[in-house]
């Protein structure tokens, strides 16, 4: 591989895009099987094949990296979620999938195919941007779910949704924040199942 | 002090007990200060006066006296439980004081108080008996209480009891267990009185 931090930097352009696509891709892989928490930088560009000063001109630092792989991961499970929330149109469904989907999307990004559990424990530790927004979108998804249901009368309307909206996150949230979830193994299986029965019957008109 | 090492085995008699609360009650202090992981039996053998041998006479690791801590610390917990659950003979109330005092009670033992964290984290962990008993105790307590609200009619009996307590239990677990409770301080104040009113949303007949 040529070395690219000969070429200028003077020479951004559309094509930063892609290297920073190739940084990422290459980090996630490198963190992927070396942890996240002992690889620095030095570590990453030798692997990569890049120089170490060429990847700060494209990242400040190797937290900045870790933040696109964590909006990336996180990004992909809020497309899964959605997706299975949305095959179906009845809204006790949606409730069922969205507890069913978050866990097995979570279960499978933060820890199985791409060991990514330490950056995305770091990401809830210290609340970076891409858990900030993933939370409301998530929040907002749910919303949804209920206002659709509470118009197809197949949910109660007397809890005011704020209330209700915090109420099932709170009981969602050791199925979706890795720092919880990974306590929650044992339970994986049929805790999504038994959680969103019994969120259907607090629901119930 | 006079040195207890010095005392014959063969005197061992009604005042064990003694001896092993003595032993446990300035083990629970220097755990306090000093943290259960760092410390080593000869370190707690020099801060409370006694030799090593003597202290292995009546605990056979350090892990032995950690159980007894934990123990003693998780009867604690279930006791105020116990008590307030029992101050009210309305079934939905027991359950808003269950989730009350749960967390209150966990909080103030795991973290605040003893800082017994240490010794709570490898109990929940390795799943130490005394936490299997605690949470045999728990959902007893949880059962009972939902069986006088379903005798009452203030809850539902469509839904078997078992899945209505494994249900809730889940519900709890994040304010219960130590190792789930550190990561939500952020909602220990208003999560009790969401999650049990969802419950008890999820409860009406």
């Amino acid at each position: 591989m040529k070395n690219p931090s000969t070429y200028p930097v003077s020479a951004r352009g559309p094509a930063d895009h892609d290297v920073r696509s190739q940084i990422v891709a290459a980090a996630t892989e490198h963190f992927s099987h070396y942890g996240y928490e002992k690889t620095t930088v030095s570590d990453l560009a030798k692997a990569i094949g890049f120089s170490k000063a060429y990847i700060y001109k494209f990242f400040e630092s190797k937290q900045a990296i870790g933040e696109m792989i964590c909006a990336n991961c996180l990004r992909q499970i809020e497309t899964e979620v959605s997706a299975a929330v949305a095959e179906t149109d009845a809204p006790p469904e949606k409730v069922r999938r969205l507890f069913k989907a978050c866990t097995e999307a979570s279960l499978r990004l933060f820890f199985q195919d791409r060991k990514l559990y330490e950056i995305a424990a770091s990401a809830a530790t210290e609340r970076w941007q891409a858990v900030i927004a993933y939370e409301a979108n998530l929040q907002k998804l749910l919303r949804d779910v209920l206002q659709e249901g509470r118009l197809s009368g197949d949910f109660e309307r007397k809890t005011p949704l704020d209330e209700t909206v915090m109420a099932i996150y709170l009981v969602m949230r050791p199925l979706l924040n890795p720092l919880l979830l990974q306590y929650s193994f044992d339970y994986a299986e049929e805790a999504p199942a038994h959680l969103s029965n019994l969120v259907l019957r607090s629901l119930s008109p």
